[in-house]
């Protein structure tokens, strides 16, 4: 997961340019149509974006899904049909945008982060999800291989709870709610993450955990960047700035938002006690050091002297004649003696060493 | 304690399902109603929510506290019954959720957290408390095994004070108070925790401190997310945004506002001199190996260069006609010598040492 | 000093409840009044609350003052001779409280902390002061030995200024005054305690400037917790809120404003600098750390393969007739040529610690 | 890059002073005018400020360009011609300014920064681009060497998008466009910088590591410093508190203004890993201490006992008629116990190390 | 620098009360008195404040400034003669004061904070200055010993640019101004000591590094507490709150304000890299730690081994009758054997540390 994952096009270019600018090997697309009122439900899969004309001209929802890369002319025949903004399109086509609310008097473009695990390297991936709301219709554009809205289109099937009655600003609301809720799955599993490593780095701390680490600060401050800015998406919806959210659906739209107060609660907390781990491995390391180095001490006090005292011994100074030379050689009980002396300084050392607390 | 605690349905459920998803083991359910008005009281345990429904016709406060994990079928009656909205039933079937309040006209969903201590391992469990507020009735949900408000009441029956006069808002504010007084034990307790944490890391930090300092943050910081909304909601509460408490109780919720204010103040409190600790640990063990070093520098400084010169005198050239095969070996007072240089070379370290205010 | 000082009933008693439920030994109980105008002045110890009676009807302003730990039974006759709410009397019993203003449309009760200085444990103690200020009178409650309001008393008799002739506005104002000035010499005291440790801490840190160092940032954290909302009162009057303070008296207040904010940025700045003494500490014992090491491996790295070299020599592979066995025993220039050997060794390992830049 | 880069008067001097302060080598002076409406189009380059007069009059759009360090002389003149005010004049001259918008009524004097990579030492230079826009002219100086408008001025002459059509004010926002997106480009070769220096802190961290590193923030915390105002700049043209911006052309300030809160996101994201980074550099080479460490302490504590026994019976004890003198020696398997002694230390050492986990 | 330098009364003083209570030697003392109009130019040495009150009646703009310590008598009678308030005046007395404006109806009083540069010790000292400004006068109050304000006098003699034709409020902007801008010296020297230190930090590190790099830290936090508030001052200055200043010159108060806001931008980024620059000197004396234990630790594993082999062959086991006691010795290569073993060992380790990276 990289930190910079804007798509933009060279300073200078003309605003509303529609032009990809990677060429990484593209998703297949897929146009869904859905179109519904109470009483109707219908479920096309579009080859050309105009064959939703004819859709356009009547009183029932409609729902148009763009699911994988579109291409630039695919939003050029989507953009006419509908009146979207060109600057609007940009940003469809330039992914990595913030997610944020621009209000174009008689529509709505929201951009909105899906937070996919990908558990492979503890990160996750945001994918854009782009949505145009109008009066009788909402259009939706997500870059990924599976479609997050299946679930949705059940409900609309089955004629589950008040989706199929409530207008387009519901189904606006169902579809953000998705993308929203998925963070919670994220966030389990990140909450999970984050308790694994506590233990790890309490227990036994290693190199490895030093990266994990880091990599999970990484995944949270991408998470952190990416969803603050749809609480503010949502406080704006909330606040009902638009007019295109009816009153009645507003109690659904103030549900949503305090889901993204949740979820940046509880990402502030991962940062907060991750920020804190650091400290804990260090603190753990440097504990560890100072076991080492004290069982380095000990063996070495002891035995330094020690050897110091064998060695005097060893020298070659034992001159049976000369009485100034290494008497303690010759003495009758020289060498039980110097094992005396070595037990006392033991003794004494391991003393000392107790009343230090280092034993 | 984990970090997430919240139960969710799955991304693109219908809002308002009501479904238990994970399948713990349940707390017993004990459902109890309580009608008074200032000279009557009656009290007793409902087996079927709908026994409820004779009270609420008669101009009486009518208290239904659901003591235990309540069934979504429960819930769904009562629902009925009090005309609670489905969102908010929601909300006290996936507990978890965040000190809140919602305001639905004609009633109020309020969510509180209420924290009980769990001395085993200086964590705290934070309890959801979920209640309704409408023009004469007050519902509260509470998952535990001990009911909190036993004492409530007793002020009930006993006629106490100005409670049984004042109308379900006093009755609300009175449950409340009770949740939020329950942070001021809790912040005692963890206060003394702090405290003995703090000498422990002082005096004699161990490898145990480490741990326990990790978890009284996780604590703190799990208290700190699930109690400052409590201050926003108080706060709303206050501000008199609901037209369902009356100004003549507002003084006693705003005394209810400023204990949250104290909480949060303690709180911050803690966090910030358990953030300072960590650093305190460290700098506590670095110091430890400090002196650990001083010694072992000491003792090996000293001893090192001895050894050296008892080993030269432990090398064999002493061939006695060679007058440059160590003749040292044959001077009279060769050993002594030897001995002399020694004592000064060891005198020279101690006053360097002294110098380096070592010893 | 501890974190948690705040006295509180248990959770689920009923508001205004006025029981002391710490058995302290108490101190002295002490009632004081004062009525003035500007030509009269009458000072009196009361024995008993209802004493003060008399001087309530009359258009003097009159000034209580209990000096010591009030009980209940004092507190309740006040409240009624005054009409004083069950509330605010209860804070006034359970001392600990976070400075505060109520307004009670007709009277003001203001909560303050009076910083007393505990020279022995670098700490600070934070006794409450409790006022109410009616139309003609105020109460004041201070719990302490020490009486901090005598230099006003001896302006109101001596007639120092404009204190007689201004309303018990004024009075509220010069006694808010007293408590909030007494945080300057604390504060002063405290600059000299950051000051002396910033030196112990670069010059020679010892184990005790650890402890001392976290007394200091614990003393700061309780004082700006107490002291951060007195902020917050003085604004509130100053913004003239309550009805009760005069036009003309506002300038003092503002004032007295301007002394808090003044008091809360040295605490701030304290603050900042003891956060940051910690790293000072712990890399002033790194630096040590490292200047302790660089002896020990020099003195190490030069000696132990000096006595590699002796210990060779000192082999007992010495046999004269095998030309393999040590010839070098045997050369004629063998000793000194092992101390040529040294001397380069040595020699070389100087230059290389010279460019090191350990020497 | 220095922190400090802003040129100033002495203190004391009159404001609007036209003096160069500074006397570096100046760049090459460049004037360029450009001139059009929908249907004309005209460039030329001026060798004098007063040539521009002529087109002043005329209802054109009038962009004036002033490549380089411009003399007072020629801001003189300019602010003759267009009524620039003294103070704004100052601020061109006086660069390093701080992004900032001034508004005199009729005109507008906009500062904003533009990022230039120094991949050189991991730096960004900032030039400063100063922009005075009136009702049909917009006049800009650009410091540099090169002109970073330069596809601007293609656009115009090639009429591409609705440029040539949208007056003064859509101008100046693409202008504004340029110099804001020159930030992408710039932060994405920074995040590359972050994600490599990240892999070498946790791979093989240098002590050239730091340096990198520390030159990040640096990079990073002046990028702050001078982007972080153009947020604001731009927050008050959308706002519309200016009547020279006109409402259709509000949409693209407020893209603009979208791109500027990105970048802020980025840098803020940025700086937060980089701050995390120091310690992730520092547990690095605490745990490699640690590695080195623990090799040293097991091969000192295995050997260090060894070389003690073997020195025992390298002491010259052995008189042979001595049955306390080192009898050792004289036992037939007296060597083959030493070995067996000192094999039994080692495994002794060795499952003592293994329990540890050091091995 | 220190911390506290604020003079206050004992708490419990009569406010207004006028008696400076440090004896310091005084600064001598100078009143300099300037009377002008767009005409007019007087300058005149006052021997007694009295002298000024035949240039009061007269419509020009009267300047008197105090410089030097000004004492009680001296402020009470230019308090009388200019009805200056008792509050403020205590204010110029009681120096150290943080800067703030005081709006007294007809009269404006302001406190600024002068920087002067200490460069003895990186240190920065904050002279007070006091500003009364009335409707056709201004007072100052500089307590140092040199006249901060000569250049002023000078563009008022010699008439330079608009300064004689606009008013006292144009005056008190070029007094702030002048004071304002003393900040960017200050601070440009200041950058230049950061710079410097992150230099000496990463290069070599020393004891010394560590207090300039804490005093940096001081002198910054100083600065800041006592900065910070004059972009409040400003700020409420140029929202015209008082009626004092005309709108004329309010685009002069205007560019001020903007300086205090690049002045303050600048000391957060400097605080920002001085706290960073902390854990770079941690970083940089760990690395050089870990430098040092790597050589310790190569010396000291090649030759421990070593020094353990010779000294086995140094026992004195070497009966040649007994096959079992060190048969080695007697072997014909038993000594080349032994250094081969040697080289061996060495070889093998130094294998090992460079698979370890350590070499």
């Amino acid at each position: 997961m990289t930190y910079f994952t804007k798509r933009y096009h060279p300073p200078g270019t003309s605003p509303g340019t529609l032009i990809r600018r990677d060429k990484r090997q593209q998703t297949s697309l897929r146009i869904l149509l859905t179109d519904y009122t109470d009483s109707e439900y219908i479920e096309q899969v579009l080859t050309e974006p105009g064959e939703c004309a004819a859709y356009l001209q009547r009183e029932t929802v409609t729902w148009i899904h763009v699911q994988g890369d579109a291409e630039p002319e695919t939003m050029r025949q989507l953009g006419k049909l509908f009146g979207l903004h060109h600057l609007a399109l940009e940003d469809v086509i330039n992914m990595g945008q913030r997610p944020k609310m621009d209000d174009y008097k008689d529509q709505l473009f929201v951009v909105m982060s899906h937070p996919v695990i990908d558990a492979g390297d503890v990160s996750v991936r945001m994918d854009q999800l782009s949505l145009f709301n109008g009066h009788n219709f909402v259009i939706s554009f997500h870059p990924g291989e599976n479609d997050p809205f299946d679930l949705v289109r059940k409900r609309l099937s089955d004629h589950v709870g008040r989706i199929r009655s409530r207008g387009a600003d519901y189904l606006l609301y169902a579809l953000i709610d998705v993308v929203i809720d998925e963070g919670f799955p994220v966030l389990e599993w990140l909450g999970g993450e984050v308790e694994a490593l506590e233990d790890e780095l309490l227990d036994s701390p290693s190199k490895n955990s030093l990266r994990r680490l880091h990599q999970l600060k990484r995944t949270l401050a991408i998470l952190r960047r990416m969803l603050w800015p749809q609480r503010d998406v949502l406080n704006s919806l909330v606040r009902g700035d638009s007019g295109l959210i009816s009153d009645e659906n507003m109690v659904y739209y103030r549900d949503c938002y305090d889901h993204t107060i949740q979820i940046m609660d509880l990402i502030e907390t991962y940062r907060d006690m991750a920020t804190g781990m650091l400290d804990v491995y260090l603190s753990s390391i440097s504990y560890r050091l100072n076991e080492i180095m004290r069982v380095l001490t000990m063996i070495a006090t002891i035995f330094i002297p020690l050897t110091f005292v064998v060695g005097v011994y060893g020298m070659n100074f034992g001159n049976a004649s000369n009485p100034w030379a290494m008497p303690e050689l010759r003495w009758y009980y020289g060498y039980p003696l110097v094992w005396l002396v070595m037990i006392v300084v033991v003794a004494g050392m391991l003393i000392y060493f107790r009343r230090k607390k280092w034993l």
